[in-house]
C-alpha cells in the first residue's frame, strides 16, 4: 500500500485519503499527506510531528505542532482555514514554541504563496495591453508639456517650477515657500535617507530630483517623456553640480527599472488612465526593495463618475483621468503594497491655482503676443475652473503613502512630519 | 409660433430646436431653450442674457453670461461639458463678473442635482434590504459581546475599557495611557468643539463616549447593540455624573436619527458586512451636518480576499468582515462625503494585542474555572492569531477622517493631531 501511495501523488486528495483510511500504522501515506499540507501552506519555517512519528522539518522551524491523530490531519488538508482553530481549541493539535511566531510565519508563508499567484495573472493581463500605448502617452504628453518651458516660467513658481499643487504650512506662504514646503512634506512622508536611491516617475522639470538630491542626499533616477522638460532638468542639474546624483530619463514610466528604497510620483497619475494602473502596479512592484517606501499623489475625485470634463480633455489634457480614491487603490490592491496614509490637500491646489491665474493674468499681454487670444481665453478658463474645482470639492488631490506589505519599517506616528525645526530633518 | 412652443414643454429638445431655428427675433423659443439649460444645470445662482435681450436670473447671481448666437446656445444644451469651454475659447459666450466664483457656483449646482438623484438611487436600493438583517445583528453581536463584562474587566485596560486597537505615541506606554491616548488621537481628528453634538455607532462599553464629554464638553448619543455593554455604560455615566451629556441607545447603528457635527465609530465595521455599507452610508448621510465630519476605524487588509477566516467566524466572530481599504471607500462614495484623512495603525494593534494576551494568559486559571479548557484555548488562538496577523501584515487597521464634501471647513494641516500639550488641545 506504501509503495502504490508513492507513485499517485498526482492523484486526487480524496483518493489518497480513502487509501490510506484503513492503516493504523506509519508509513509513506501520512508523510505524503503532510507533506501535502506543509506545501499547501506555503513551506512555512515549522516542524509537523504526526500521531506516528512523522517528521515534516521547514528550514529553521520557528514552532513543532503535533498533529494527534489521521483524522485531524484530513481534516487539515481539506479545510485548513477553518479546521486549524478546531483542532487547536480542542487539544487534536497542539503547537510547541512561541504562539505568534509561528502563527506570524505561517500568516507570511501563505502571502508569499498568494503573491506568487497573483504575479502571474498581473503577467498575463499585461501581455494583453496593446503595445501602442507607448506611443500614445508620448503624444498625448507632449500636447501639454511642450508648449515651450520659457510659457510656464511666467507663472510658475521661481523655487522649483513645480506644475503640481503646492503645501501651504501658513496661510501667508508665497508660492515658492509653498512649493519648496511640498517637497519636504514628500520627502519627509518618504523617509529618505542619506545614500538611498529613489525613482520618480513623471518628474516634470525636475525639481523634485533636485531637491531630494540636494537636501537628503539620495540618488535619483527620474523618468519623464516630455523632450522639452527633459533637456530643462537635465540642464539645470548641470548647472547645479547634481548631475552625478540625478539621472534624467526620456522614458516611459513602464519602463523604469532596478532597484529602488522609495517611489515617488507627483501629477503623473492623472494621464495614467486607469486601463494603465496594472502596470504601473507592476512597474513599482519590479522596483521597489522589500523595506521600500512610495508615494503618489494625483488630482482625485470623491466618486468615479465617469469621463474628465471633455472640454478640458480635447484642448489642455488628452487622456487625462482623474480617479476617484477607490480607483487610485486599485494600484496598491493588485500589488505586495499596504497602505499607510492618505491626505487630501484639495484647497492647497485651491491656492495654488489662485497663486497661478494671478501671474498668468499679469503676463497675458506677453502670452496673448506668443500665441493669440483663443489661447488666452482657453488657459484662462482652464485655471479658473481648475480652481473653482478644487475650491468647490469637485476635484480633491490625494497624496498615497504605501510601503511593501510585508515590512515592518514603519515610524510609529506622522509626528515626523511636523517637526518644523532643521535638526529634525532627515 | 411662440404659443405653440410654449405648449410643447414636453415635447424633445430636437423637435424645439428645428421649430425654432428659423426665427431671428426674440420670443418664447429662445427663453425656454434658456429656462432648459439652467435647469439642467441645476439652477445655479448666475443670470443668462441671450443675443436677443431674454434673461434668465437666479436668486442672487454671482456673474452674468452673455450668450452671443442661438447656434451658441443649442451647442451648449446638447454638450454642455465639452462646448461651453469652445464658446468660452472662441468668444461665443462671455462671463461678466468673477470667473472662479461664477464657475465654483456651477460646479456646487451640479453636484446639489446630482446628489439628488444618487440619493433617489439609494433610496430604491434600501427597501430592497431584507428585513431580518437587524435581528440578524443582534444575535451576532450577543455572541461575542456578552460574554460577560467582568470577562473582557479581566485583561482589557482600566481607563477606558476599550476592545480596539490602542494608540502608542511613545513605545513605552503603557495599555491605560495608549488606549486614552486612541481617544484623544480620534477626538483631534474629528476636530470636537465645546457644545457639539456626536452620534457614535457601536460604543462598546461607551468609554469614548464618556470621554468626549468629560473632556471636550460634546453631547454624545451613542449605539450599541449589546444589552450588557449597554448596561455598563449606563452605570458609568451615571457614577462618573455624565448622564446629562451622554446617551445610550440600545439599538442598531441603522436607526440613528437627529442631526450631529460628528459621526464616530471605533471597530463597529468589522461586524456590518459589505452587504451594509449603503445602509451605513445612508444612516451618516442623514445624520452629519453640511460642516460634519466623521471617522471609522476598522480592522482591514490590503486587498479584498474573500471571507474571513472561517474558524474565526464560527468561533468569535459571527458575521465578521474585513474590508480592504478599497472597500471601506465605498461607504464614502456612495454618500456625499470626502475622504481627508486615512492612517494605517496595524502595528499599534499588535502590541495592544501584546498587551491583551499577557493579560489574558495572567488570569488563565480565573477563565478556565468561569469557562472551560476549550474556551481558553479558543481566546489564546484568537488573541495570539490576531497579534500575528497585525504584526505580519494580514490584517490593517485603518482610520478615515471624512467630511461633508462641499464643506470647507478644513484644517489646513494635520500638525493640530502632534500637539502634545495640554493648551493646545481643543
Amino acid at each position: 500500500m506504501s509503495s502504490d501511495n508513492k507513485n499517485s501523488g498526482a492523484s486526487t486528495l480524496a483518493t489518497t485519503a480513502k487509501a490510506t483510511a484503513g492503516a493504523g500504522s506509519a508509513g509513506a501515506g501520512s508523510r505524503w499527506l503532510a507533506r501535502t499540507l506543509y506545501e499547501k501552506a506555503g513551506r512555512p519555517p515549522i516542524r509537523l510531528l504526526l500521531w506516528d512519528g512523522t517528521e515534516i522539518r521547514g528550514p529553521d522551524p520557528v514552532a513543532t505542532v503535533h498533529i494527534h491523530s489521521r483524522a485531524a490531519l484530513l481534516r487539515l488538508l481539506l479545510h485548513p482555514d477553518l479546521y486549524f482553530g478546531e483542532a487547536f481549541m480542542h487539544g487534536d493539535l497542539e503547537v510547541e514554541g512561541d504562539l505568534v511566531r509561528f502563527l506570524e510565519s505561517l500568516y507570511r508563508a501563505r502571502a508569499t504563496a498568494q503573491e506568487a499567484r497573483l504575479s502571474r495573472v498581473a503577467q498575463s493581463t499585461l501581455s494583453r495591453a496593446r503595445r501602442n500605448t507607448l506611443n500614445g502617452s508620448r503624444n498625448n504628453i507632449q500636447h501639454h508639456y511642450d508648449l515651450g518651458n520659457d510659457f510656464y516660467e511666467l507663472w510658475l513658481d521661481r523655487a522649483a517650477m513645480q506644475y503640481t499643487c503646492a503645501y501651504f504650512p501658513r496661510a501667508e506662504a508665497t508660492l515658492e515657500e509653498a512649493q519648496v514646503a511640498k517637497l519636504d512634506h514628500v520627502c519627509r512622508k518618504l523617509r529618505l535617507q542619506p545614500g538611498e536611491t529613489v525613482v520618480e516617475a513623471g518628474c516634470g522639470w525636475g525639481g523634485l530630483a533636485r531637491h531630494m538630491a540636494r537636501k537628503y542626499g539620495v540618488h535619483v533616477r527620474a523618468y519623464n517623456i516630455s523632450h522639452e522638460q527633459v533637456a530643462f532638468a537635465r540642464e539645470r542639474a548641470r548647472a547645479e553640480g547634481l548631475d552625478d546624483r540625478v539621472q534624467y530619463i526620456e522614458d516611459d514610466y513602464r519602463t523604469i527599472d532596478g532597484a529602488c528604497d522609495a517611489f515617488v510620483s507627483i501629477g503623473m497619475l492623472e494621464h495614467v488612465g486607469l486601463e494603465n494602473y496594472p502596470a504601473l502596479s507592476q512597474a513599482i512592484d519590479r522596483v521597489l526593495k522589500p523595506n521600500g517606501r512610495g508615494l503618489i499623489h494625483s488630482i482625485g475625485r470623491n466618486r468615479a463618475t465617469g469621463p474628465m470634463n471633455p472640454w478640458i480633455e480635447k484642448r489642455i489634457f488628452p487622456g487625462a483621468y482623474p480617479p476617484s480614491l477607490r480607483e487610485m487603490l486599485e494600484i496598491f490592491e493588485h500589488g505586495d503594497f499596504s497602505v499607510l496614509d492618505v491626505e487630501n490637500l484639495r484647497l492647497h491646489y485651491a491656492e495654488t491655482l489662485r497663486h497661478w491665474l494671478l501671474r498668468f493674468e499679469q503676463h497675458v499681454e506677453t502670452i496673448g503676443r506668443r500665441f493669440d487670444a483663443d489661447f488666452v481665453r482657453a488657459w484662462r478658463l482652464y485655471l479658473a475652473g481648475s480652481l473653482a474645482a478644487f475650491s468647490s470639492g469637485t476635484l480633491q488631490l490625494f497624496q498615497v503613502v504605501f510601503n511593501r506589505a510585508r515590512s515592518n519599517d514603519l515610524p510609529r506616528t506622522r509626528a515626523h512630519l511636523y517637526v518644523e525645526t532643521a535638526e529634525h530633518l532627515p
